[in-house]
């Protein structure tokens, strides 16, 4: 899968991590390259981008982890969330039920499932799970709801409302379950048109969840922002146990510092939703089908499979599974680094 | 645990992993950080860098593999090599033994511990372990000796000879258990004086090893060194659910590609050395006892309580643990950034 | 949940685990209780008992292993076949998947579900679920298929015919993957009206599968029949671990051993199916619809909610859940120890 | 492993768990043995079995739970207790250590070695180990000490006075861990001559522990005994995830009323120190060494080779390991069914 001279002029939008991180993360990271500092998070720079999430969150009681991954993250915080006897809800398309190689189970979980709804989870769908779960005689031998799992943007770019996060949120919390957010692309819901969700509403409502830098300017990094932090103890060895304590741990706490300094996080992540909706309203005005008709980077439409053959000679882009016989819902993807000429060039293909 | 101003003038021997990365490394990531490559480690960096590495251990057939720290490495290597039923054979002191936070037994493995010898395993300890094990009638009772875990250079800063090596993997192959090598430290071993076991030795003794990136240059990263790849299929979704596959994998291969070009990585581990005899041969001059006669970066020396209350205010050190009342083991590690001019001034405070 | 005194002039059909073991297992028991005999199934009852059972699958080959429970063999079992990466496909109703409290999970490993069909997991789903597992691109970021689970009769009481029981072989032959069988009530399979399928057909079909004692006439102890020895080596140490392991063994050999003498098996499992046969044929002529044609010990019949009401006051058996407003689906077990004339009580009842 | 015709004339003295159960037990099961009651421990015999053993305690509001084996105990009572990154201390005899196929590591915990004196922990050890851990500044990278596991009596026979008993259960609950005690052997402790500690005591310096079934007169069983509820909640789903809940529950139940009827079960074990005290001065008399001082029904002596060799043509035992090149630790053990006429004749053998 290497990338040949062909590859070089290709229009790539396969996905949100094919570049490295947003100049100014790289310009601090040289700047400050040959500074000594302590390992694993004892810095200055990690101890600054904690207080500027806690304070961009309203939340300063809230504790501040750096990890490296979005797998990583979810199977570390699930784990440490969870009882023995106890499982995580997800809707059946959740990232971490389909495409983390089953970390969580390797950890000791179950996955609940839960149906989709544009790739939702539904607090009613919860609701009834846990009604139904200890209306059962047998329950004691089955995996009990712990908590719940959500990604926002989810898998297939859609957004929770505010409405939806408040419905969830109450009834995890009358079910006293934490309710955990996998924001591994949250910079671009949070920065697309009219969205009604802030992220001090989301440290609001989620007891647990992260912000994701991988795929929003960051060379890696997740910020997990636990808001209630008696849920989560001994986050340091439970982190290291997993293999997810960064030696060189102020490169973390820079590029969140970075992210979290004069709004870059959001500003960065406008960008790749104006580039979005730029090819979004140009599938639409020339008569394509969107699939999912998503407000984020991603962006799904149903292509016939002719068309698909002929773009994959000048693009490249995911096929999400076939529709029919003679058609392909594709994923289309955009990020902070995406170049506005290469979305003409890509609208000028169609 | 932050740095002070105060901090700003302090002489800095805590470890190896304070500074960001080689500049050189620094100047490749900078240069290439706006190109589009495929994630995960499907890009033509990390591929060209596995031909490196695999050239340089005189392997072409060897599997190489890049994972971000070592904690992560050892586990995902050992659950990927043992069986349910085996334990992995290590020194006491060993660093998966101590200071993993128990990560092996998250994956379900046992430590069997051998006594260590100046930091070592022996040949003729494993060879009996394996003996007595099998002669013990309860032994399916009990965790069966799997593999064994060296590191080189080890928690002490000692090395294995070319001898012991060639010893161990010989108990190794007639006991049918693999010989794996922790290597964070490994160019500080390459590198040093008159050391008689080369990369190429490495390659042909251990089944599996790791060169470390994030000790010797790297911003992080391990390269993984598979020489008898039918030993770990499917490492890939092991790695992926053990929360270690990057997704811009490319930092990875840019790293290594740079650390195996021109021979930089001994070049810059050569630096740390250097240091580091200097400051042996000061303290030995001086007249203080070295705890342990180590060739590589890492020097412990046994200092009066009083003399490192008198240093502590000047310079930051690790204390390895005390030696009766009055005395204390004291560790000093230089690294590839180490500046001259600050082992100089140290050696002006003894 | 005592029994009070009501309880013990109540008519059971809750379940085929009420009573203790068949008089002929007990009687042993007894005439053997103060014989010294080697522990963990060193001893002459259960070799003999492995011989028997050996011969009557027709494989004079396979191994043989005794545990106590289904919970514990299914979880021990699985976890011996499962490469790390691997997941267990099972039917969504899969004893695995819903009622073991996730002991496949907490030993690391995902249940793939797929859609029951009366219970049953069809050869086509197998093979349609591997096929577009590996057309997928991802797919290494995903659990990899390793095995099927299915259980016989189901958790419904139907049962697979030999036309589908070859299908499926072939299909995980195909794939290399194992076939293991749940027979936690294999005798009331066996000993089924008209029923195709026979032990020896198991053993040439499964790769592993267990004949349960617990609900058919044992104390408690299911037999592990591996008829591929090579995919499940070192299984001592691997029960011992999962603490499967009975000091006192030789109950688990003398018990199988009672078992398989003189078609004993087979003819107290034939009694339950003549009980269960009874009752459904009263339930179909008094005009009430079977949820499900079983032709095993389990009954799944559609009662008016007001009926079933009526009926507890004098028989207990367990609701399957509602159907609508107004009925329920409710079980009726019989086991080798149900009396014919508490069956003619409760159709007396109906 | 088979015993043959020629074993049937041996002595054997090889463990506690040769024969099935007491006489009294095999009675009340074959009494009750068509009876029919819920599943999983869910009948009036295991309610009143309970009843007994919480009086017993003197602790009415202890929570009792019965499991099968011992091992199975162990890890589910230690997987309970510890959070992630706590391990559990041991001394490096323990059986945990040592004798369980790495069961304790298998669910994810480290066993943290103490050195034992006469098979016990000492207080002032765990002490020790404690405050050291804590004074590490590295100690979030280790595995932290979360209980203590002790046996009583130990695998080496010896018993911890009341005073031990004492400290430890200060020292533990000063640091705020669990105190665990493995008693499967626990009637041979009570039952042992001027043992000065009551069950009474057990239950008010130990967090939680286990009352052993499977070598005290039961066909198997153990009695966990919780004595702080709080720290062992969801016991149930617990157990089942380790395949650890009996279907026929009651057996436990029926076993553990009848061996807490009419102090049962400290008269059987009494009769095995009785045994054991008979053989002991035989030992002493005849001149040879014990090797342990046991009070309890594990003898350990000091036999030359040569004697070894002539006395095996007789009679069984365990070689306990090579002491120098002319003698070995040999264990004798008796039981709650050791006869008399057994023991004479193995002394006459001396």
């Amino acid at each position: 899968m290497e990338l040949t001279k062909k590859d070089l002029s290709m229009l790539h939008f396969d996905s949100d991590y094919m570049e490295g991180a947003h100049q100014e993360i790289m310009r601090r990271l040289m700047e400050t390259n040959l500074e000594q500092t302590p390992g694993y998070g004892n810095d200055k720079y990690t101890v600054h981008a904690k207080q500027l999430i806690a304070e961009a969150c309203g939340k300063p009681e809230a504790k501040i982890h750096f990890l490296v991954g979005g797998t990583q993250t979810n199977a570390t915080v699930i784990d440490g969330l969870l009882a023995h006897h106890e499982g995580v809800l997800s809707a059946d398309t959740g990232h971490i039920n389909v495409h983390e190689a089953g970390a969580i189970e390797a950890n000791g979980h179950k996955v609940l499932e839960l149906p989709e709804n544009n790739g939702k989870v539904m607090a009613e769908d919860v609701k009834r799970f846990i009604e139904d779960f200890y209306r059962d005689e047998t329950y004691e031998h089955m995996v009990a709801p712990g908590m719940v799992y959500i990604s926002n943007p989810t898998e297939l770019g859609t957004l929770y409302t505010l409405e939806e996060l408040k419905e969830l949120s109450e009834v995890c919390r009358n079910a006293n379950i934490p309710l955990y957010m996998d924001g591994a692309r949250l910079g671009y819901a949070l920065a697309s048109d009219n969205y009604d969700v802030t992220l001090e509403d989301i440290a609001k409502y989620c007891d647990v969840f992260y912000i994701g830098g991988t795929k929003v300017g960051a060379l890696f990094g997740e910020a997990v922002v636990v808001t209630r932090p008696e849920l989560l103890k001994n986050f340091f060895p439970l982190s290291k146990q997993h293999g997810a304590v960064l030696a060189k741990g102020r490169m973390l706490g820079l590029q969140f510092e970075t992210l979290f300094t004069d709004n870059l996080y959001i500003k960065i992540a406008r960008h790749a939703i104006d580039m979005a909706m730029k090819l979004k309203k140009a599938f639409i005005d020339k008569g394509y089908r969107m699939w999912i008709d998503s407000v984020t980077n991603q962006q799904f439409v149903l292509l016939p499979n002719n068309e698909i053959d002929r773009l994959k000679q000048d693009a490249s882009f995911e096929l999400w599974g076939p529709r029919g016989e003679k058609e392909t819902v594709v994923r289309f993807v955009t990020s902070w680094a995406t170049k506005e000429e290469d979305v003409d060039k890509l609208i000028s293909l169609l």
